[in-house]
């Protein structure tokens, strides 16, 4: 970074495609910088009018929120200083400066797991800032083309007015079997489809978008390596979420209309969820400004190893959101009577090494970050796909051993209202108590909990998106394979065995 | 049996307990049998005033009448001759007779399952019949009582009007550290709270009982070991469903609402789902002729024991329901283009392996089954406990594997209703197309059908109800221990390790 | 079978190839028949002059003599009568004529593997008999051959003597990626070198052929599915084990030279053992009448297949395996005082539960048999399958729960000579007791049974055995794939899913 | 640390219990050192005339001569400079001053497990440096004794030599269920049997001390938490290894023998091996500066602790094991032709994904080292049980699969001298060959490399002491359990659920 960037203390202008605003602050000036965007969100077959006030939406967007209250209470967890500008930003939005700055990414997203119960929707942009740092500047360095410079005033500017990133990378692929340009309708990836004078127009569909209706702008990237033949898909770009060339299609998720019912018991987790939307762009305009990779395909692979090596260790925050299922299901244990019988016990060990197993890997990963040459830090990437591997099994396991703590009662509560029945609530209250002296209400909103991380809502977050998020576990394999080093080990395998030459009739 | 029976071929007259009618044959027959019953539901905070019509309950009532229709289709798998009477009765109202009864009984659940794709609740009476068989028969050579005989003739008059019998086993027990006659409310098991000129009078409540509502007949069997001060807990009994003492509280299950929403796709499994339900029994007289134990609690460990023998292996069931998820998993891999994949295959693979595991355990003990004193056939304990226990473990991993194979969309696909949008639901069709040919509805509806089965309406059956159906894991190794014999096993390793003396200073 | 055979009660002259001798009874008779028999027999790089005194083959022969004492003192467990004339022949020379024979040949694998904690080599011939009973029987009608009929002579011959039989199947298979008729050396597979009237002379090798030295007669089959061009190497014949062509090399066991130290303890399991050995046939004679199949390679996969689905439950003989260890692990825990705590009981019931799951698979691909055309029974394919796949897995988990009872002194403790030796055997036998009461030796003897089914001996046999007998992992995948019938489970999808229509633009 | 100790350029002056001598600097300076001490030592009945030259006790010898090749080799990884002084020292005696101190012994753990394929024996020692570190502060803290600056002294004399330090933990427990003064032979726990002037005189024994017998120096430490009964049996010292009062009884290991057998290729890993010995001491006095504890009961559990947690992160050497395992696995796949079929590379990731995930929670561990307020760092306690906890489960599955990967001839191949031998020799290698232009010597070598590491000599390193070593698992679910926060957790999980009242009529 240049001394005269370091030495300004003249706050730098908004550039052109950034209407200025103070910058958020709270969860709740967030809230408020949603309003009135005029979004177009579908939901459940209807046209959402108001994002913020959907009961289904508002939880996801409470959990992003969390994010800005959890920085300002405790701002070394949460916030960084950039080291250039001495400025303090949200930590979504640092450039790594260190291994420990890569390491405590992973503490906030823990303790974000623990706070929500469910993902917070914000690291894909994190992790995407840092790999497009690296990316962008190797390949100017190859091409001399302006796109770091672009991408560091793109960040200064979303770090200013502290907004949302979201990302924009899962094409949607159409035949698996198929590159990009095989597909028979090209859109299946998005593509440049036309140059204007000052910028691209882009088309195509991004699904499973984690958070992208809560974010205030989304950067667009390829989803795989791709070759001289996809060069229009190799198009890596920011969009503001509110550009009118954005549908978004939110997805379902199971009991989602719980939290249409009215009740904040039988939702399970009544203030936070997650939420992933398919983004359709309808030929959407791109001023060169917001272009950080424009046809060179030969990039892909970097961008998508780097944003992955960084993404697959942020999945660290489910062993914040287990830490929640593990204190459930010990709730569970001590309402029902049991919580010191041996079984009980060795169960919730049984979690807390998992989880644990999880959070090892991971922030090992950070750990073992080292700098790169654009100057930021990246985190190892063996040990991210390990983490994340183990992310597409650990929580299965502690769902299930969660349930089995629960007792069949998770699966045949009835309902809320049911409770609050004159007629039948008594006998309810009566007959559904656990150990003397807990109220029947507080075991059923226990229940309601694992209910929520296991079957209902946030098992979509806790189970299927650790599954394929950042990566479906063949794409951590495939990794493992590329970076497993066999040949070494097959020479440290040779040496002790002795075997000094292979071939037959050798000496 | 006496042969005075054998020989008649005088239809037995209806007993004065039990309303003539003809016998149910067809699924349709049984629909038409539960309509107007009159029965207190309360579902949602409200009453229900016809079940059969209620969307949410209806598919639980399909799939009872789907074992009727079965019944006709393949007789030899779904109906028994006994040979008593010659009379050719529904098999889930069987008395076995041989080890191939108790084989054929598998058979049909299994079937059943992979039918429905979900519980279709006929088990628990027939695993009752059975186990009361035996044990009334050990009750009165013990104490000279008439259970038995009272017994058969219930069985009887169940099987000439074709009847659903459902089970009220386990109660909702309170503090579980505390025995019934501990509890700070007696309540907390179902107990004979005064007795009455030709008959008993019961009060209590029965958790997570399986269709009862779908039932005709309910047989109320005590949970677990009994003392000697548990003796007025010592009760079993036949109470009609429309007994108006009666109340039944339905439990939620995940995604219960998504059938009153008009849909067909986004259910998963439009017609057939489980049900589980609370009953509250609040001073109910039962007459003398339907008491099958009282007061013997030294028998009440007999009666559980054999009951759960019995009802572990039925949950071979779940290989059937396995079948489903295999297939659906199979059919979501063709559509996105990667059936050959050899991951793909391989995931496939360990699917059927693992449901199989559960099969073969459940069929070889029914296989192994032995002739009890009573006469009819009692199945092996320690293969039941086996089956059941990898039943609590393993469609947890199935429906790991089939969320694998189904990609990300499972968890973001959008609902049917944004697919029928006139707006939005080209786009979708666009773009959620797998491979060229298939359309996106029907990747939907398998998409739909893997979450229905992994998170949604029969995920509580598939998972939950695996997990602690017929007893949760811990009951099951509580019993492996007691069966394995232990002794015999440390006898057999001290003769090879040539262990003659253990004492120290011995020979 | 034809009644003439039925009604004769005339013994059956002893054929040409086979000289006359009395039955076997005992396992003592047993034991005298091996001797010299002048066998080319190598071991640790020397000739060996008389197995039958050699300390490291003593082991494996004692087991097989086991089975004859087994079947005379339990006669209905290990002998069956053959319905045609009603002789009993010991039930590893049986052809199978009801699913109960196919059944009770898996209990009586199980005892002989609780009675010898390792492999009693006797089931390759069992089932190689069962196996080409049928297939011969396929061929002759295909081809109008006289291979049954050889085959029936031959099993009444074993059956009068009471004759050992061995297999010979899998072939060394040089590069595995290519067919026996592309391999550089086309001895890679057994074949049929030349031609000569009367007979036909083959030549090649058979590696890791269980028990072959402690076996009489071997039956040499094809080790997989065979094209045209493979026609030589489809040859099944039988070969007796002196034919003077015949070499064997033995495998070595982990800790196999224990034998030789003249202890009784470190050896762990001093009486039995398993044993594997190469077998080299160096144009090796057979005559007409001993060869059953020669050239009709269509068949070679009917009966890897039939031998396979037989061989592949024949492993419940591991679940008598695992009680051994299961009781040595029971022990240990005993000897160090812990066999109340609750992980101990824990790990003891895990090990029960999988060892009874390896069997329940098993037990069931019995019971499931159907009548094969040619009048013998034949059992499940696919529960075979999966019971041997979980034999590649569960043994290992056992043997990990048992080292963890064991405790860190199974990997530490000193010889049974440091315990003899006067100076520094006294203080062993007062450091390294257990609880009060229990001698240091007893502890000693459990320990090392532990380790010679974990890490020594016998853990060739309980595990390495256990993966790759009768297949590896891979090859029960493969079968289990071919016969998971995809598509039914599909069609049940569909059906339950909705989908009346997959083709885009459809209905 | 005293400015006069940091200023001093004299070289510190042996104290009197320690023999001058030049530092080791080699491994063969090392080895030279072993020769001529005298040692006490009974292997398989015999004493030992000189560990050094005994076939069985060399490769043990020559893995810790390994230790200090690499400390020549590779510098930065396995010596530290010692902040006071300036001084490099080998980094198994460095007191650490750093986190990325801490992390750097992870590092040349896992690089010694590669170079040794087995347990180089070093470890407790450092960690029992680093532990009582701390332990010895504390404990001067509370009782004003001289525990802190005797321990340093020790190290730096220790240091200056560059001696190996072992450690003696386990005491040999007797009765698993009696504390120490409950034993009926108090001598089960190490002791001081009496004080004399100037010195105490300690008793006992210590099981499976690791490299007890290359060791110069062993640290006696408590086994576990004592009371205040136990007073006699809180006693810490250094004692040397050739002292007159310590007997050694070597500890078998599978295969062991092998190594007398006079060849290079059955043995599997003929350079290296583990050691693990029973120490007796029999009245050995101890002079007072070589006493770091003696009575303090109440730190015991202290010391324990942070030993366990450095030593049980330190087993991420099996990690570098665990490597030669998966290039011996990929070696075999190699010979065998087969390494691109696609389940041997997916079993091949399987193997590095759980070998990595040992590796990511060892070194998070360390990562997360915190200053002590002695001035070292100390590591995670939490992720090194996890770390350990997986190694008592994953080396088992890696070798389960590396003997899936390597076939069946694992357990059958013949003996080197049958190769050698020139009638049976030609055949083998004609018939054991694996694909063209693979020598069968070769692939013998690879199969006896993995017999080795999971049934053979090693095995016991990487399987059984990977089990017990640092503590049998049920010691870590017990660590895990007191450090898993589960009130933290129930809170999280309480704030999420709604539940302000868990009072049964509360509010």
């Amino acid at each position: 970074m240049s001394s005269a960037d370091a030495s300004s203390s003249e706050p730098e202008p908004s550039p052109s495609w950034l209407p200025p605003r103070p910058p958020i602050v709270s969860g709740e000036d967030y809230i408020a910088s949603l309003r009135g965007r005029g979004l177009r969100v579908f939901l459940l077959g209807e046209r959402v009018a108001e994002p913020v006030d959907h009961p289904i939406l508002r939880p996801s967007i409470n959990a992003v929120a969390r994010t800005y209250d959890l920085a300002r209470e405790r701002p070394e967890l949460a916030t960084a200083v950039v080291r250039e500008t001495g400025q303090r930003v949200n930590r979504f939005l640092h450039v790594t400066e260190s291994a420990a700055d890569v390491v405590q990414q992973n503490k906030m997203q823990r303790r974000l797991g623990q706070l929500t119960g469910t993902c917070f929707q914000r690291c894909v942009g994190m992790d995407a800032i840092n790999a497009l740092y690296t990316t962008t500047w190797l390949i100017d360095q190859a091409h001399g083309t302006p796109y770091h410079g672009r991408l560091r005033a793109f960040v200064r500017a979303m770090q200013r007015q502290n907004l949302v990133v979201g990302g924009a990378m899962t094409d949607v692929k159409g035949d698996r079997g198929k590159a990009p340009h095989e597909q028979s309708d090209p859109d299946m990836f998005v593509r440049v489809v036309r140059r204007e004078p000052g910028g691209v127009v882009i088309r195509g569909a991004k699904a499973h978008q984690t958070g992208c209706i809560n974010s205030h702008w989304i950067v667009v990237m390829p989803t795989m390596r791709l070759g001289p033949r996809d060069r229009d898909h190799a198009i890596v770009c920011a969009v503001p979420v509110d550009h009118p060339g954005l549908t978004f299609v939110v997805g379902r998720q199971s009991c989602d209309t719980r939290a249409l019912e009215g009740g904040a018991v039988d939702v399970g987790n009544a203030r936070y969820g997650g939420q992933e939307a398919l983004i359709i762009l309808d030929d959407v305009f791109v001023p060169d400004e917001l272009v950080f990779m424009d046809g060179e395909f030969e990039f892909a692979a970097d961008l998508v190893e780097r944003f992955t090596a960084y993404h697959r260790r942020s999945y660290v925050c489910k062993a914040g959101v287990g830490d929640v299922l593990i204190g459930a299901a010990a709730l569970i244990a001590d309402y029902n009577g049991v919580p010191q019988v041996s079984h009980v016990r060795d169960k919730l060990v049984e979690m807390a090494h998992l989880n644990e197993t999880i959070y090892g890997a991971g922030i090992a990963a950070s750990h073992e970050s080292t700098a790169t040459p654009a100057g930021n830090w990246q985190n190892d990437a063996m040990l991210a796909n390990v983490c994340k591997h183990n992310v597409t099994r650990f929580p299965y396991e502690l769902a299930r051993l969660a349930q089995d703590l629960a007792g069949g009662l998770l699966a045949t509560l009835p309902s809320e209202h049911d409770f609050a029945d004159p007629e039948v609530g008594p006998l309810l209250k009566k007959y559904l108590r656990g150990r003397d002296g807990v109220s029947a209400e507080a075991r059923a909103r226990a229940l309601r909990l694992i209910e929520n991380m296991t079957m209902g809502r946030n098992a979509v977050g806790y189970l299927t998106e650790s599954m394929h998020g950042a990566g479906s576990p063949q794409a951590q394999r495939i990794q493992i394979a590329r970076q497993m080093q066999v040949e070494d080990k097959k020479a440290l395998a040779r040496a002790l065995a002795g075997i000094t030459d292979e071939v037959e009739g050798g000496a």
